[in-house]
């Protein structure tokens, strides 16, 4: 009697251990005082951790309310990739491409969750794009399909902000796709979730204009990560925008627009007029 | 007679403080024993500096002889850009672009003088691209084509290696041109110098293959400055590739591929096959 009392809490112990090995858990960086941190979002509640996001953080104890702190972006990627043309509702009339179709952002296109995306004076037709960004956890060079789960750390939500004008016009999307605050992305990194099946939602002043699963991603998450590897080597923080679904349209001052991704939450950010410079 | 000599004191003093102003000074990164640190280049010694490179280092005493250090490139950028069709001896027939036209290369694809450009396997048209690099000192948004000067630091020279047919075949340039090693850059950074006046010149295996004069670049150095910080922020460190002139070709494994630039010295890189993976 005792064993099998025994052998129940042993099975007990490990099934909550696996259990909490693929719980989602989401990290969210955040400014309280003027300093900056980062912790474990739960419910209204954050728990602040100290040492590296990807690196095995450990609890201070301090827990402070969602409410009290402003979001930033939850993580500082050294490098912001993006695939484009990689849902078939996207692509239209266009044939599909051979092979996988990438194009850069940067680090200073990165705001947080409410965070204004500024429209600059000379863009004319400004566009969101609703999609699901992948954070890297470990630096990845040359990794195979099979390994790049490993180097994931977790997704969270982003608006690959478009100018179309500028896309057509320019020699390559710099402008068109790196300018600053044209890379919202938030408001949390959620790991432990089927990134290849998340429901991906974008609302243009609360009507619903973009709604598809990362299921019908042309190249998958662990595909994209892959590739790229073989040719950038992806440094923990990175991100990488994985492409859009269905139609996009024009954003004007005064719009807000929202990104929700299933267990990551709601990514929103106001449109405001740049000033004249 | 007295205060003549006192006359003639006064003016070679501030003679002697508007050349010192003016006068080129080369910086270094270098690693010594395991350690990296930066300096001021003369001859063969380097006279090592400490705290920020762009925020008035102080020397430390030490000085190291160049033979016994490895160079490191000589800033960490947080953004790599590059301007492309700058030259009308690169564009040849195509016609003139009516704007300048930006794309993106990575941190991660920044080496130093002598480190190996590793040609990817794949990779079947790899390209040299010799070029005068600008490198950005103080944060700069939004600034005029006459505030430009007071935002660079310095040049220096740099590879814009170029895989000519993912440029052809791919959605955007950034495989072509933002794979890891493609952005050689060294072996200094020059301050001081008259940047739209350099002579640029790259070398195969000993050949000139390019020479020309940064004078003949189509957007100067402040207009490229000016038009990229309307629409990303600059930050100290981050570098700009400005164009390559005249004609380029294939390099192949073995090949060693030099930069000499005027007032800042020669990049040489060696061309190796990367490892199957």
């Amino acid at each position: 009697m005792k064993r099998n009392l025994l052998m129940l809490l042993v099975l007990v112990f490990l099934s909550n251990l696996a259990n909490s090995q693929s719980n989602p858990v989401k990290f969210v960086r955040y400014s309280s005082e003027n300093q900056e941190s980062f912790g474990i979002l739960e419910g209204d509640v954050i728990r602040e951790l100290q040492g590296d996001l990807f690196s095995d953080p450990v609890p201070t104890g301090k827990t402070v309310a969602v409410s009290a702190i402003k979001l930033l972006p939850p993580c500082k990627p050294s490098k912001v990739l993006a695939v484009g043309l990689n849902y078939r509702s996207h692509i239209g009339d266009r044939p599909i491409p051979d092979h996988m179709g990438l194009f850069a952002k940067y680090p200073t296109c990165v705001i947080a969750h409410n965070d204004p995306i500024m429209m600059p004076v000379d863009a004319t037709d400004l566009h969101y794009e609703g999609e699901l960004v992948v954070v890297i956890g470990k630096t990845a060079s040359k990794v195979s399909v099979a390994q790049a789960q490993e180097y994931i750390f977790g997704v969270t939500a982003g608006n690959d902000v478009s100018e179309r004008n500028w896309q057509k016009i320019d020699l390559q999307w710099l402008r068109a796709k790196g300018s600053d605050t044209f890379g919202p992305i938030g408001p949390a990194i959620t790991t432990g979730l089927d990134y290849d099946n998340l429901m991906l939602q974008t609302r243009l002043n609360g009507d619903v204009v973009q709604s598809e699963s990362s299921k019908d991603l042309i190249y998958s998450v662990d595909e994209i990560v892959s590739y790229i590897s073989h040719y950038v080597t992806l440094l923990p923080g990175d991100v990488i925008f994985t492409g859009t679904p269905g139609s996009t349209q024009a954003m004007h001052p005064g719009d807000i627009v929202e990104i929700e991704l299933e267990g990551v939450g709601i990514l929103s950010n106001p449109v405001e007029m740049a000033k004249k410079n």
